[in-house]
C-alpha cells in the first residue's frame, strides 16, 4: 500500500474569465459577417476544459420563433473544445445565442453579455445582419477629427474679412467657453490650413479625416447650416475643398464630411421660405404649431435650429435621397467625400408620435450605395444606439456610451473633477475596471459585431472635455490611448489630443492647434499615438480579431485580441496593482511571448506555473503570445 | 473615563435586497400608467436608509436624446427616503431609469433589472406607454383554459356522428400523444359540456374562460381552421356558443376565443381557391413560391398549415380589420366574446424579409377598440416578447418565458425528468431560486409594467407537460400554485391542473377531464386553488401591487407585494431550508403580522431583533405586514 500523495495547494490564479465559454462576432468565430437570406453560416464557440460543458446548441428566432440546432465537435485542443454550429439566416437580422448543458455547471446561456445560469431575454443576443457590411477601409482606419475654425489658418484666411456675426479672435486668444460669444468667437481656420498640415497627420499614422461642417452658417461650429450647396467662402469655398480632397486621396486616405439632417440653421432659405409663406412647399419640412403659426419645433430649445420633418418626401428628396440630394452630390467628383458623419443622428426623424429614424438612415445608406458604394455612414449617437444598428442604416456610431464614458470613469484623475460627465448631471465617478468591462460588454452585446467594430472609439471630441484634462497625468493618458487603439472599434482622435491639449468641456476643448508653439507640445504623447497607430496597423488581431476578457478589477484590466493568425495579450493599469497570475494553458502560451508595446519583459511559460504579469502602473503593455 | 462598550456582533440578516433602491410600474410608484403625449407623470423611487444614495435623477430619452430631471424629496420614513421625479411623456413609449449618486455606494443606475454600478444600455429601462391600457377585468381576473375536445361532453354530443378524419375515443381511453393519431383522436367534448360545468369553475373562483378554437377544422385541436365563420357543428354550432356566452356573462364572467392569424388549415376555402386559381384574390393571402407554383410557406414545416401573408390588405380586411372582419364579428352579440387569445402571435406577419407583426397586432387592437373597447388581446408568445409589447398591440402574452420556464426549473422534481423543457432541446434543469428571480426580473424589465401585469402567468397549458408531472409531489404543486396567484401577472389555469391531472408533454396533457372519476381528483390541490384565488381576489396588493424581492437563493424565495393600502410578505420553499432572518425595520413590521395562507405562526417584531421566517418546506406562506 502506498501512502496517498499530499495534494499540493492549487496555485492562486487570476483570469477566471479565461475559463468561460466564449464567442463573439469576429472572423475567428463567424464564417460570414454579411450573409444573404437563406444562407447557413458556420459559427464557432470555444469551451475551455475547465468549464466542462458537454453539449452546445445554437438558438435563433426564425420569423419570431426560436429554433435550436445542435453543435458538433469542430476540434479539441489541449485547453479547449471548439464547437461548430450551423446558423440559418432567415431574417434581415439574425439574433442568436448558445445553450450549454452537461458538466459540472450544467444549464447555461452564452450571449453577448456573457454566460448566465438563468434564462435570459433576447436583448443581448449576438446579431448577424444581411445588409452590406461597413467598408473595409473604415474598419481598418484611424480617424482624425478636425474642428475647422480651430485647426489651422492658411495665408489666404488672413485676407478674408470676418462676417458680421463673428467676434474675431487671434490664434493665441483663450477660448470663450460659456455665454453668447461661444458660438461667435471666430479664429478663422480654413480648409487650406488643413491641406497644409497633412504631413503632421501622416506622421501620426492617420488615414481618415473627419471635418466638422464646412457649409456656410452663422457660427464658428457651422452646425446651423444656412446652405447645403456650397462650401463656406470663409473656409476657402468649393475649390479649397477640392484641393484638400485631392491631397487626401493622393495619399490614399479618406475624407469625411459632417451633415446635419436633424435640423438646419434658421438662416437657411428653406426655413426662411417656410416662415414667410404658409403655402410654400418648404412649410412641410418643419414642425410648425399650426398652419399660420410661426412657432416651430427646434433642437433642444435652440430657436436657431429648426427641426426637419422627415415625413416630407420632398425634404428627403432634396436632403438625402439619391445622387442629386445634398447627401449624394458631395460624394461625387470633384469633392468625392468618402462618407458622412451624421450629426444628431439619434434624433433625426423622431418627434413625438412620429419616428422615421430608420427610414432616414436607410435613405442615406441607399444614396451612398448608389453614388459611392464604399462610402461610410457614421451616426453621432451619445447613448444606447443598439436599436438603430440593425446594419441597414448607420454603419456605426460615435461610441461615447460603450467606450468613452465607461473609460473616463476608469482613467479619470482621482482629484475632484469640475467638468461634467458627458451629458450626465454629475461629475465623472471613479469606478473600477470591472465597471468598465461590464459597460463595454453590455453596450456591444446588442449590436452586430461589425457595427461595433465600425463604430468610432474616442477619448473625447469637440463636444466633450479633453482626455488630458480628464486623466491629469500623461502616463494615464497613454493608458487611455492604448485602449483606444487596441480595443474593438475604429480609433478617432480629436485634433490636439495627440499633443496633450486640455479643455474642461466641449467648447473649451475647441482650442486652436498651437502650430507656432511647438515647445508646448507634449511630444511623449505624440510618440505614443504614433506607435499605437503603427501597432494597430501592423496587427490584424487588433483590427479584426475577437476580444476575450481575461481580468478586469480595480486598477488593472487585461484582455486578449485574437485572429486566426495571432494572439495578443493587452494589460492596462491606471495605477500600481497586485501582479496578475494567469494560467499558462488557457492563454495558449508556450515558450516566450515578446513585448510589442510598453517595454515590459517578455512573458515566459514555466511548466505548471502561472504566468505573472508586471504590477506597475500607470502602464500599458502588449505581448504577442502566438 | 468609561471603558468603550464592546461592539456587539451584528446579527446575521438575510434580505439584503430590502436595502436596495426600488421602483416598479405599480400604482404605488407611477401616478398614471396610461398618460397622453405631453403629460408629466409623477414617479417615485424608494431608497432605503442602508443604501444611502443622496441624489436621484430620472433619465428618459426624448425623441431619441436622453434628458435628465432631478428628483425631489417626497417623504422620509424611519427606514426609507422616497424621491419624487417628473417624467415627461414625449413619445408613445417612454423609457426611463434612475441615476443615483452620493453616499457610500456613489454612482449607480436603477432599471427594471436592478441596481448597477456600471453604465447600462436602455434595454432594461422601465417603460410607460401612451396606448390605452389593458382592461381592468383582465388585470384582476383568473383565467381557466378549456381544450374543447377534452373538457366535457354534453348529452347531445353522443348523438353526433364523428367526422371522417376522426378516430373516435371513449372518455376513459388513454390519450395518444405521439404519431399521426395525436390530432385525430376524437373524444367529442363540446360547448354545452362546458356550459354544464360552470359551477365547478365558480367554486374555484374562476371568472374568465379561455376556449381553444371553436372553428371547424380537421383535427381535435382545431388550430387548422377550415372556416372562421361558424362554430364547429361538432361542438354544437353557433347556438351552443351563444348559450355558453349567455351563461358566462350572466355570472359576470368573461369569455375569450382563440384565433389563429398566422395560418389557416389547408382545407380552408381561401387556401383551396388560392391553390386552384393563380388569379384568385386569395392567392396573395399566402406565400407561394411563384405565380404558378403549388409550393407555399407553412407553419414550422406542417404542410396542413399554410402561412398567411399579412402584407395583403384584402386578407387583413377579411381577417382582422374592422367590425365585419373575423376578429370583429365574434365580439358582437349574440356571441359577445370578450377578446381573443391569438395563436402563434409571435410569428404572425413575419416571414423572411417581411415583418408586419406590429401592424397585425395594431390592426387587431383597433378592431377591438371599435367593436368592444373592453375586450382583451392576448398573444401566444413562448419566448422574449419585449419587442412586441409596446402597448399599442397585444395587451399581454402567455408568459412562458418570464414565468413558466424559470419556475419549472425551480420546482421540478429532483428525480430525472423524461419530458422536454418547454421547447428547449434539454430536460428541465433544476436551478436555485436566484435563477428564478433573475429570469423573472430580466423578462419583465423590458416591457411596460401593465403589459407584464396583464400577461398570463401559467404553470402549463395544452402545449406543455402538466405541472403535477413536472413537480411530482402535491406539496410542491401547491408552492407553484402559490406563486401563480401571488406574483405579477394574471393567473391562467389549464383545466385539470386543479385536480392534479398529469401529462408528460403537451399532447399527453390533453387528457379528458374525469368528471365521472371524482374519487381520483386531488381534492387537496383543488382546495389550494380555491383558497389562493380567494386570497388574490381579496388582496389588491396581489393584483395591483408592486413586487420587491426580499430573498431568492437555493430552496427558498421571499418577496413583498405592496400597494398603498397593504403590504404582504410571501415565502415559498421547495424544500426545507435555513430559516430566513429579516431585518424588521425595512420590512416595515411593527407589532404582529397575521398569516393569511400556509398556516404558519404570525410574524412578530421584537426591538432590535430580526424577524425569523419558518424553514420548513415544501411550504407556501403569506403574511400581512401592514
Amino acid at each position: 500500500m502506498t501512502s496517498p500523495a499530499r495534494p499540493r495547494p492549487a496555485p492562486h490564479h487570476d483570469g477566471a474569465a479565461l475559463n468561460a465559454p466564449h464567442h463573439d462576432g469576429a472572423a475567428l468565430y463567424v464564417a460570414d459577417e454579411a450573409p444573404v437570406l437563406g444562407d447557413t453560416v458556420t459559427v464557432l464557440v470555444r469551451v475551455p476544459r475547465a468549464d466542462g460543458a458537454e453539449r452546445v446548441w445554437i438558438r435563433s428566432p426564425h420569423d419570431g420563433e426560436p429554433a435550436f440546432s445542435a453543435g458538433t465537435l469542430d476540434r479539441v485542443t489541449a485547453a479547449e473544445t471548439w464547437w461548430r454550429c450551423g446558423l440559418r439566416v432567415r431574417n434581415p437580422v439574425t439574433g442568436y445565442r448558445f445553450l450549454l448543458d452537461g458538466g459540472p455547471r450544467g444549464y447555461r446561456w452564452l450571449n453577448g453579455a456573457g454566460v448566465h445560469a438563468h434564462d435570459v431575454p433576447d436583448t443581448a443576443d449576438f446579431r448577424l445582419s444581411t445588409a452590406d457590411p461597413p467598408p473595409d477601409w473604415a474598419r481598418d482606419g484611424y480617424v482624425y477629427q478636425i474642428f475647422l475654425d480651430r485647426f489651422a489658418r492658411s495665408a489666404a484666411a488672413a485676407g478674408r474679412p470676418p462676417p458680421p456675426w463673428a467676434e474675431p479672435a487671434q490664434w493665441d486668444d483663450p477660448v470663450v467657453s460659456t455665454g453668447t460669444s461661444t458660438g461667435r468667437q471666430f479664429y478663422g481656420g480654413d480648409l487650406d490650413g488643413v491641406t497644409e498640415h497633412l504631413d503632421h497627420l501622416g506622421a501620426l499614422g492617420v488615414d481618415t479625416l473627419y471635418l466638422t461642417p464646412f457649409f456656410p452658417a452663422e457660427s464658428n461650429h457651422r452646425y446651423n447650416a444656412s446652405s447645403f450647396h456650397a462650401v463656406d467662402p470663409l473656409l476657402g469655398g468649393d475649390e479649397a475643398l477640392v484641393r484638400l480632397a485631392r491631397q487626401v486621396h493622393a495619399r490614399g486616405w479618406h475624407l469625411l464630411g459632417d451633415l446635419t439632417v436633424n435640423h438646419c440653421g434658421d438662416t437657411h432659405p428653406w426655413f426662411r421660405r417656410a416662415l414667410a409663406d404658409p403655402e410654400a412647399a418648404e412649410r412641410r419640412f418643419f414642425y410648425f404649431a399650426g398652419p399660420r403659426s410661426d412657432r416651430y419645433a427646434d433642437w433642444l430649445g435652440h430657436r436657431s435650429l429648426p427641426k426637419f420633418r422627415h415625413t416630407s418626401a420632398e425634404l428627403r428628396r432634396r436632403l438625402l435621397d439619391g445622387p442629386k440630394s445634398v447627401a449624394g452630390r458631395w460624394l461625387d467628383p470633384p469633392y468625392g467625400l468618402d462618407g458622412w458623419r451624421v450629426d444628431v443622428a439619434n434624433m433625426a426623424g423622431r418627434h413625438g408620435a412620429e419616428d422615421v429614424n430608420a427610414e432616414v438612415a436607410r435613405g442615406l445608406r441607399a444614396t451612398l450605395r448608389q453614388v459611392s458604394p464604399q462610402a461610410l455612414l457614421l451616426a453621432e449617437h451619445c447613448h444606447d444606439a443598439s436599436a438603430d444598428l440593425a446594419g441597414d442604416g448607420w454603419h456605426g456610431t460615435m461610441n461615447y456610451s460603450g467606450f468613452t464614458r465607461p473609460l473616463w470613469a476608469w482613467v479619470r484623475s482621482p482629484e475632484p473633477q469640475d467638468h461634467h460627465y458627458l451629458g450626465l448631471p454629475v461629475r465623472a465617478p471613479r469606478l473600477g475596471a470591472e465597471s468598465f468591462a461590464r459597460a463595454v460588454r453590455a453596450f456591444s452585446a446588442a449590436v452586430p459585431w461589425r457595427s461595433a467594430a465600425a463604430s468610432w472609439s474616442l477619448l473625447g471630441s469637440h463636444d466633450s472635455a479633453r482626455i488630458r484634462t480628464v486623466v491629469g497625468a500623461p502616463e494615464v493618458a497613454e493608458v487611455a490611448a492604448g485602449l483606444l487603439f487596441t480595443m474593438v472599434g475604429t480609433p478617432m482622435v480629436f485634433a490636439g489630443d495627440e499633443i496633450g491639449l486640455e479643455g474642461r468641456l466641449g467648447e473649451d476643448a475647441r482650442r486652436p492647434f498651437p502650430w507656432h508653439r511647438r515647445d508646448r507640445w507634449d511630444r511623449r504623447t505624440m510618440v505614443c499615438y504614433r506607435r499605437l497607430a503603427a501597432l494597430r496597423r501592423e496587427h490584424e488581431a487588433l483590427r479584426r480579431g475577437g476580444l476575450r476578457w481575461v481580468h478586469a478589477a480595480g486598477d488593472a484590466l487585461c484582455f486578449l485580441r485574437e485572429s486566426a493568425r495571432e494572439r495578443l495579450l493587452v494589460l492596462a493599469a491606471r495605477a500600481p496593482h497586485r501582479p496578475l497570475r494567469l494560467p499558462a494553458a488557457p492563454l495558449g502560451l508556450t515558450g516566450e511571448a515578446p513585448n510589442l508595446y510598453g517595454g515590459a519583459d517578455p512573458l515566459r511559460a514555466a511548466p505548471g506555473e502561472p504566468v505573472t504579469l508586471p504590477g506597475d502602473g500607470p502602464a500599458f503593455q502588449v505581448w504577442r503570445l502566438a
